[in-house]
């Protein structure tokens, strides 16, 4: 570290608040100009630091998109964690609901998720991974609806995981373009419901 | 012009083509690096012109990149014109068929679109602007298949067209992110059918 430390846990503490403090800056640069014309330089002034001292803590551009993601992932693990079926669908209507508060982190997937679409966009594996696994675990917990009885007949788990979560990225994306009478959570409410033959 | 041309209706036809090479490579290029991150130098190179000589024919970045979007929107009206009801929407499903064979169009409306969000984009006012024209028509449609009997009870035309747009550009996100098993006219599809009374 660059700053003089009272001890090793005092350092280790210290480190941590700094490294979230570079952070929030991160995502608050990511967010604006997304990836692509974000530059490390304008983090470490965001934050108030030298690249330098920036650099001690990440190594470098991609390293801070990545923990920068991966910071907004434990979240929803965390509200899903332990959930099966109904259950599990609800905790991801509980994820869009706090999503509406938080259009800042919502705008900064948004941008980089499209932008990692160009095949070698340093993000693409994380967000080819991402979607995969969000499709894979709705369509388990669909799965497991069918187990429990309350899945419609007819209803195809794979099909409807696909369609509640591209119905979850394409609502987001209108209600960040400001179209009237957008309300993610609404709408995916009404996809997952419209599987289940229990009230959701 | 800053060539020489045989008279007033070879030169109109050539600048016209020239304005289309030059669209073809702002297209390319804006599809290959988002707005943000390309300059009208590297599409005037793309298309081997100078820098000057392509602002004969097109006043900057901006004004490049509003007439790509026109092109490709041209397109989709001549699909819908004149269409009503039920066949208002299959046009829809004809736009999203046309659209899997042109996945540099999609990627770059993607991108696009995600970098508007930010308020001071340049192309924020187009997106804003579009996003309402296509939920408006999308909910008109739907309206529509009312009167002509064919809505089935219950569904409301305005939630409907949101659901219905949203699902489209998300499975187009997710399409362009290649997870398997993914079929955006089969999702779009899906949606409409689950609205109507009659099959579509």
């Amino acid at each position: 570290m660059s700053t003089p430390v009272p001890g090793p846990r005092g350092e280790y503490r210290k480190s941590a608040q700094r490294r979230e403090e570079i952070l929030d800056a991160a995502f608050e640069v990511f967010s604006r100009s997304g990836y692509a014309a974000s530059s490390v330089s304008e983090i470490a002034r965001t934050v108030g630091m030298t690249q330098t001292g920036l650099l001690h803590h990440f190594d470098g551009k991609l390293a801070l998109l990545q923990a920068v993601l991966e910071r907004r992932d434990r979240d929803a693990r965390e509200v899903l964690e332990g959930r099966r079926g109904v259950e599990w669908l609800a905790g991801l209507l509980e994820i869009n609901r706090r999503n509406t508060g938080r259009r800042g982190v919502v705008q900064l997937y948004a941008i980089l998720a499209a932008e990692a679409t160009v095949p070698d966009h340093p993000a693409r594996p994380y967000f080819v991974d991402r979607f995969a696994v969000i499709v894979n675990a709705t369509e388990r917990a669909f799965v497991q609806c069918r187990e429990d009885g309350v899945l419609r007949p007819g209803v195809d788990p794979r099909q409807t995981a696909v369609d509640a979560v591209s119905l979850t990225e394409g609502a987001q994306l209108l209600w960040l373009s400001d179209l009237p009478g957008v309300d993610v959570m609404a709408s995916v409410r009404r996809c997952i419901a419209a599987a289940l033959t229990v009230p959701f």
